[in-house]
């Protein structure tokens, strides 16, 4: 399974591409970052949010789109923004008929990490390990990308809080059985 | 001018497009919602979005998309929809080289009843007089779009605070540079 992450953001969206099966080691096929200036408007910016998208789609052909979902609890206008770029990001990866799935930062932490509410250097580290990477990537929201991507295959393709819930019920018996079986440790 | 009015939502998007210039009465040209399923996916909802807002713009071919600027101090999950759908909005004008404005709901409201605070019938009842309609249009969004392209005509073009700031210092100065040699009074 290929799976393209998408750590959103107007002026840097990380991406990341990894490949592979839950229970298997994983392989980056490829990380970067989309940027766009600072000082453009706003539609402008998503235009070119939409470009890198596509170029990435293109390059990659992924079969699931993994997107970090935004809260607005942090700063107002970083949240604004960062929905923004999501936005695009989904609607790019849907027009496509590609899944997509949102995965919260601490789903995402506590899938790489083991830790909900680990930090930036640690999800860098453990993205590197279970990459095989010599170092974390950089920058950190291209080590984010990765991570979405890592834990969408890790937690399988559940799309929202329901499914999520009952595909966590059936990724923690599976993993059990397969612990029975000692395929995984 | 033809200006295409959004008033961004998952559920509904308003559109409203207005034609006509400051100082003259307006017409309205078209109103419409553009809806989606509620129990669809956010990113297939975007899909639907971006469909809808591209025929307007072929069938109306504005020379200019107004939408309402999103803030975050309302219900959070219904303010993150109204970003992700905004998005869209802005990125199929701005993708096609349309100069994208956005105007607060208070800027809003000020132009079209002379209060920033004016209540939603208030707002309709004189999107229905100034654009001389037999009744407020219905529902409330396909009425706020319309609003938004009637303040963007009244208020010209200035996409943002610090844009209008630089234009209008830009305007007073060429206004006196032109006056000196002139060709305007």
């Amino acid at each position: 399974m290929r799976v393209l992450g998408v750590d959103p953001g107007l002026t840097r969206c990380g991406i990341g591409v990894v490949e592979g099966v839950a229970g298997r080691p994983l392989t980056m096929a490829g990380v970067g970052v989309i940027r766009t200036p600072a000082d453009a408007e706003v539609p402008e910016r998503l235009v070119l949010i939409e470009r890198g998208m596509e170029e990435w789609l293109d390059t990659h052909r992924p079969e699931a789109v993994a997107v970090e979902r935004v809260f607005s609890q942090h700063n107002v206008r970083t949240v604004m923004g960062t929905a923004q770029a999501s936005a695009v990001a989904m609607l790019c990866a849907a027009r496509r008929g590609l899944p997509v799935a949102l995965h919260t930062p601490s789903e995402v932490k506590a899938a790489v990490t083991g830790s909900g509410r680990a930090e930036k250097a640690q999800v860098g580290a453990m993205v590197a390990r279970v990459l095989r990477l010599a170092g974390p990537p950089k920058p950190a929201d291209a080590a984010d990308a990765l991570a979405l991507a890592v834990c969408h295959i890790w937690r399988g393709p559940a799309k929202n809080r329901l499914q999520e819930a009952v595909a966590a019920q059936q990724a923690v018996s599976a993993h059990r059985s397969q612990r029975r079986k000692g395929t995984v440790r």
